[in-house]
């Protein structure tokens, strides 16, 4: 690219294909192999932006699709960009809108051109394009930018998983174009499905065109782990070592372990949040569901091993109480938890990358995750 | 009382009747006038413990009838007592939770000996008499203990009330001698509706009795403040000047200060965040409901005159989407608010006490709230 963009990413440290990294923006520095929570409408479900910095956070991600809906740009521009309007300081990174988009159905309908839709909000048409998409995220003041492409829909034939590949690099290739003035990070999107040799030439043609980094997505779409990792072997294998690779939507234990273990440097994903308001926490022996009668009397924090604002201060049966009486502070408690978690595993992933441990970190992670979620999680 | 009570009470300034203050306590001091939030279920709606220590409650206010019933004090004595399970360190007020038993209509059966009434969790039987209240308010480690009396119907005829007030001093003797081994303070509470005699009578009566301080209650129960305002100066006229007043159950803006102004140093309402869940906020100008489309686009804060820890972040435009998008974060917000707006209230009167300038303060309170709020809130 001709452009300057302002962010830089170094992996200063590998064990096997496992890296530690850094990310820098003007905002901040994120350390990866990262996990950044879904703040889906400006905020992550539950919290304010200070309890996202006080969990450990770096990165954050926000939805174009749902934003541009409500409240819309015109609002988050009155404020200055999506930072200033939700006071979340770090760096933001935003999706293109696409994958929500597909999500409609009937309700949409692809051209060369674009995406029609009626919108859920209120049932007026919108149009969202590679274009349309830039200026919203450039509008958000989005530090990366995910390029607007198709989602290989799943299951698909090869001809229109091969038909879908072709029109998102024609869309990649407009997004670029878009982009070209702004000097935030404007990453790519290997597509491709469950299958090898479709990940391989998608991967090979979006590095082509030579993006900040490189998004990973359709996986976690409904297909096992052993479907899962070959596809994300073979991108990985045909991304560029220099820029950074970000697995769209997985955040499960298991599979953050093993797509860590392939490469992959960045994950997002709302399974932390959506466990969080259901009373299961993620501990350090698997999933615990809080509301069960046996945490009545429990003075225990959700996990002896974590650490978080929540385990240092909370019990297992203050918590439970609190779900008993319907309090919503209840649900706070366990997607901080849930999140802070997570974060705390990537943690223990970069140090165990750096002291050369990694495969038996894997190893302990599987042995508790393995089985508990066996399918890709979203 | 023989035995040595934990808090002293030292009121160091005074403005015409309106008093400055501090209780202090093993577990912290209160400078009073002082809003208490109500933290029913061992948390304030919708806030964490550090959150009403940011917002700067010295002291909040937990409900005995609440947390017998959910989660039963065996619960809370398993974690210690209701600081240990809540994580709220400072000092707790219990009320006796004689006013949530007669709340309950025909679920309940009056005698002598005290009250019987249904559970409304799971309509088991349940008896609560003075004895009782004193052994849950123990166990919950309480700072300050209510005594267990009968909370006076209005409206009621002269022999009901009379009857009433005769059975309320019985059980605060009763209430007294259970208390005889504990050091936390324990409060009596002058009933007898808007009559001013009763009231002098109740006052005067339970006075008597020596208690460490002295809730007012039975008011903010229907009647006008102009109705109010008598009752509270009679009780308030016959009430030691060397114990804290505490008047319970009222926090609208004009009731505290008109309170303040009859020398009561204590206050507790839920008013503040059953506003912020409907999105209402208590601002220097008046009630600003914030769900209102004209706040579409504003990056003003809810209230430009405070420095609140949400007004010093977030906007109402913000605070806005957070409700469209039905994110219960935006209850948490404006609940925050109004709980440390008042608390400013309170503060900006202790000032005015010590400075002289009470009258004034009052005149500009009232000149906002005085009609707003014409009947007293609860």
């Amino acid at each position: 690219m001709s452009r300057e963009c302002f962010m830089q990413f170094n992996a200063s440290a590998t064990d096997g294909k496992a890296r530690r990294g850094e990310m820098t923006f003007p905002r901040g520095t994120v350390q990866t192999p990262t996990f950044m929570p879904v703040g889906t409408y400006g905020t992550v479900k539950g919290m304010l932006p200070r309890d996202i910095v006080e969990i450990g956070a770096e990165m954050i991600l926000g939805n174009t699709f749902h934003l541009m809906l409500r409240p819309g740009t015109e609002v988050i521009k009155e404020h200055g960009d999506l930072h200033d309007f939700t006071q979340w300081q770090g760096p933001i990174l935003t999706d293109s809108g696409g994958f929500q988009v597909f999500s409609l159905g009937d309700m949409r309908k692809i051209s060369e051109e674009g995406v029609k839709f009626q919108s859920p909000i209120d049932g007026s048409p919108v149009f969202i394009d590679p274009e349309t998409s830039m200026q919203v995220q450039a509008d958000l003041g989005s530090d990366v930018v995910m390029i607007f492409d198709e989602c290989t829909p799943y299951p698909a034939t090869e001809k229109e998983a091969e038909d879908s590949m072709q029109l998102s690099l024609r869309w990649a290739q407009r997004s670029k174009d878009a982009h070209s003035d702004n000097p935030s990070a404007l990453f790519g999107i290997v597509q491709g499905g469950i299958d090898v040799n479709m990940r391989t030439e998608s991967a090979q043609r979006t590095a082509e065109l030579n993006f900040d980094g490189y998004g990973i997505g359709g996986l976690s779409v409904g297909e096992t782990r052993d479907e899962m990792v070959p596809a994300l072997t073979a991108a990985v294998a045909h991304l560029p070592v220099n820029r950074p690779r970000y697995l769209m939507g997985v955040g499960d234990p298991a599979s953050l372990v093993e797509a860590v273990n392939l490469g992959v440097d960045q994950f997002d994903c709302v399974l932390q949040t959506r466990l969080g308001r259901h009373g299961t926490a993620l501990t350090s022996t698997g999933r615990v569901n809080l509301k069960r009668a046996e945490f009545v009397l429990s003075d225990e924090p959700i996990d002896t091993q974590c650490s978080c604002m929540v385990c240092r201060r909370h019990s297992r049966g203050y918590i439970r109480h609190l779900f008993q009486v319907g309090e919503p502070t209840a649900s706070r408690l366990v997607s901080m938890h849930n999140v802070a978690w997570t974060i705390e595993l990537m943690n223990q992933m970069r140090r165990a990358i750096v002291d050369g441990s990694f495969a038996s970190l894997r190893e302990e992670i599987l042995a508790v995750w393995g089985n508990a979620m066996g399918q890709a999680a979203s």
